[in-house]
């Protein structure tokens, strides 16, 4: 990687391979099991994760339990207002879509026998966008997670000993700007970028979710092989400060 | 008012005509004309306002602006995780009335023709509830306006000397609890209120809107008239906390 | 109130302190427990109360009732011709609130334990609107959920001691006009009234809920207290005629 | 017809080819352009014409006008009361079926080219149900659409030699109850008919609409021309009704 | 009949009495308990019948069955475009009105009791419409019917001896084009039509459904009866289709 | 890939490195301007393509046209029968996603510009299920766009010489049943697979979309480069049979 900070740099300075500033901010709010306010850069995502007993229909009596999320994002997180989807009394398919794989990325570290018969769900809601909101959402989320299964235990709601966790996960996005491969796109770089991938990643270093797409031109195996070893460099950094945020004694 | 100061402490120890800590952030967004984050003890609501030019449909042509809003609140909120209305594909008939009369109580100190064929929609969006959310959306919604009418002044989209506002607004909850009348309920006080009062009044003290419903038993007059002065006397204090929040020099 | 009476008549020939003619008719329908076509002049709102044994789930088991209310326009209610909500698939704003203002009224006035686990809805539809539906609407289906007690108690659904009712309830506009306080307020009044308020009493003359708003200058305390003053009045003249209404001897 | 008159009576007394009492009270509404409450026995149905110049996107610059309705049932029409299609948020297959069968049966004797470009819309609510909802509504919406026209006229709207009724409508039901064919089924009738017939005519004797169903069991040529024989008949018999209806004076 | 062949050849060259090539493929899906391509000339509807235990709520413990419908229309089943209903978010009229049919034409000759505690619902498709397309469904899902009765029979589902149906069921349109009555209209003849009827009839020769509709000009008793003997005379011939259809051996 | 060939059998017999029998029928519908019956063994998708003059809204006047889909699937195409989503009222999250994926996808390979201002909406429906049908759909959809836009060209309605495809698109899934990398998955395999990743790929092989997902277990590198080396070779099979397709002459 060492070789890409000595190309051009950014719009706002950054390395190619430099995620923005991030700030994990946890017990952001007082009643949620486990709650904080992710930030990269000027994106900032409220996770809030709830910790209920029992689990839907479908899944009675199996023994296990389900960790599901909801994104959503405020009106005006965007540039320009946007209509409410309660307004408009339809969910979009961007935010189906969104919610769905944070669920899936989030399930990737749970095992759901070790969770018991208990629901967690994680609800995202984006309070301003500026690109990367869904991997924030992911990389928040989980240390939202972490406090929820924590608060759940510390109230017998989960076995001492139960290890409902099976790693962490952090997600990032990578794409190509200006013919550079570079981390974390920012919402300038995201709308102009010729490809673009979101890459969720284990603390170990192993693939959740990969999702490419070229948004100009196609890409070769060469472009998306250096797409990769960036995502990868960019989770490996997300993951430890996750953990450095996590380390923190929090006061409720 | 004095002789209240005199009564039964109230569960968090403030006086019966005492606000709880009233915090208003303003700029607390990058995007947005005019953000205010309003806290009313616990109780967190993030206002945008959106300065548009242009009118709805049934109003162009007239020469006239508008003002109007919409109140939602996340489904993690509240101490027990509700769903959201996007999913339920319906807006409730809560949310509907308080969008309503936030926007009522806005437009009552905005001159439309003042304002020209602009509109302007405050979106209040409670992160955390714990009792009067509405009133303190009203509150800083008043706030997130000035800011947007002055944000539109700069970029010329507005008269230099145009005065689209004629008066501010502030709102405040009162009520009956444990048989005294309380101001500015939380929700442990909220919930167990025998009258509950919400009243939007001006900045020079006259009545915008007077919302009030006996919970568990009709009142009479003197009772009725006991709340009014409560009232008056919190909506002159938010007054002042409006004022003294505008007057500070905010660096976007 | 008589000094009102020395004041400018009003476009119909009424004084500011009088309401219009009010009808009331009883079981105005053949299925309905309870039904009332009560009429304010122009102003036609038919209310059918439906007893039900059982409660809505989240009652279940508590051993009390439930009262609730739907209020709806038909589409050529008003002078010109409204989309109907079931076309349109959601229910707006103004229905929601008076739907549960209606409601709210009502069950002031009732015990839901003596009522037992049976449900009470009232169905308020505007045959004709010409200003104060939700008034009306209030009046006249407190005299169907009279009724409607009355022939659960002939059919042993409700004991024969048991007393739901803990008192009547009426529900009157009032508004200024033309600079001047005016009670019972038609259309061409509400719609160029100052200031609008609807209050619901108890006929023992207390407050259920008082909804003023102020639609083009905010009001001050004096005026206030003559609105009141008003309401008052009316409530207590339509609280009588309720009474005579269910004093009739009324052959299904 | 006569041999049916010798039949076994009709659990209400009426000969098989005895329609139920009708009543047609015009200008039931003070606002509609042309206003019914027709009632077939305890059948009751308010339709109301709404004459508005101007037609839909699709028909504009043709020089035709446009004729619908809209068919809707209060919730306490029935013996029990049903849930509202504005709460549901969408409208029923029976409700689309009658409203398009309305629409079609008052269209099927107007020349729209003679209409202008008008739109008339005919709201047939269903006040109380006791059977043959929608054969009272296509008798009574006809007597609104003439009333509506003649308003229309009266307004200069449309031509003072125009003529956009090319004739009337009348519709009825007729059945096999218990083995013999009858006319006008109210609900008892209705809920236990083997075979279920309505039929829309034109005052000339011409079949604008024919549905029938074999509720229990299919039904052989026969029986359908002695369907066919009664239908006829009472369509006349309303068609008379109707005639008398408009000869009367009536102040509106 | 014989007379109608000497008359004006149609657009197709079909005699008045002539249905369309009608081409009935069984087990044309590999999962459905029964699925048949029915095609009367370019009509091509899918209909598939699937087999569950259990009936609906309100059906249980009454030891009888249930036979539902569904149509729908793929988006190019037709000359242009339509937007898809579960895009709209709502079903058409039309579409609900003839689910209903094609339900209640198929419950005619079902005997509820000797199905048992089970529900079969029918899935009509229109992969391609030219006219005909709701007496296509009828006819095909007809087939599909019995073959998902057998496929249960043979999977013990119901008795060896059980006989859920008591006939056959087979539908034709009929109609007045350019003045002669014909059968089975294509979308040419269909659009263009004085009156349009469809007849659904069963095997021995009776009536289930007659829908017939002036399209532009009121019909007379003689024409009506003459479109009647039409209809006769084409369920018949597509009854004797059926059972070609169903003598075949078919490999699934 | 050789090596492949050496590994266990997959359950129908296949090499781990070959797809199921590829069918591709054009003009399988008479209306469309485009039109493909595309099966993967017993996955058989639907594929219209429709043409029409004109772009959204949002593109007006800018001088390009627009190339979208939707996917959707009968509610018997799959093994047991899912409700239809027009039914619900609602499209699920799942359909959303591969509509939108499906167009990005044949937006890869369209020059906008050259489309000139018209639009194609390519349909795509699932008639039956076994797996993989958004990649048949991809694969079927971009042979009736080619279809639909040589109709187009010979109406005239796109330049004699314009180039609107810039090139071929294929899809293919690859995943790793039982330990193993395999492409094409059926049903039986795609519910047990550990690691499901769908890849989208120019007919030059490019990468237009890269979408895998951790199952059960998340994946390393080397797995993953195995499978986009599966994916590579399966999306050049594909490639190769759509030309073979587009080479017939094709009677409509």
């Amino acid at each position: 990687m060492a070789s890409l900070r000595g190309m051009t740099q950014r719009h706002d300075g950054r390395a190619p391979d430099e995620t923005r500033e991030v700030r994990i901010t946890r017990n952001w709010l007082d009643h949620a099991e486990g709650s904080v306010l992710v930030e990269f850069g000027r994106t900032r995502v409220l996770c809030a994760a709830s910790f209920t007993e029992g689990v839907p229909r479908w899944l009675k009596g199996k023994g296990a339990g389900w960790v599901t999320a909801e994104y959503a994002m405020l009106p005006r997180a965007t540039n320009t207002r946007s209509d409410r989807e309660s307004v408009k009394g339809r969910i979009g398919g961007r935010t189906h879509e969104i919610s769905r794989l944070i669920g899936r990325s989030l399930r990737a570290v749970i095992d759901t026998k070790a969770l018991g018969e208990n629901t967690i769900v994680l609800d995202c809601d984006v309070l301003q966008a500026d690109g990367g909101t869904r991997t924030a959402a992911i990389t928040g989320a989980y240390v939202a997670l972490v406090d929820a299964i924590e608060d759940a235990r510390s109230r017998g709601l989960i076995g001492r000993n139960a290890k409902p966790l099976t790693g962490s996960v952090a997600a990032v996005s990578v794409g190509v700007v200006g013919g550079q491969p570079v981390l974390d796109l920012d919402y300038p770089e995201d709308s102009t970028a010729e490809t673009d991938m979101n890459v969720v990643m284990t603390g170990d270093g192993r693939f959740v979710e990969v999702q490419g797409t070229a948004e100009s031109e196609p890409f070769d195996r060469t472009l998306l092989d250096a797409l990769l070893d960036l995502a990868t460099r960019g989770c490996a950094d997300l993951t430890t400060m996750q953990q450095a945020a996590l380390a923190d004694e929090v006061v409720a």
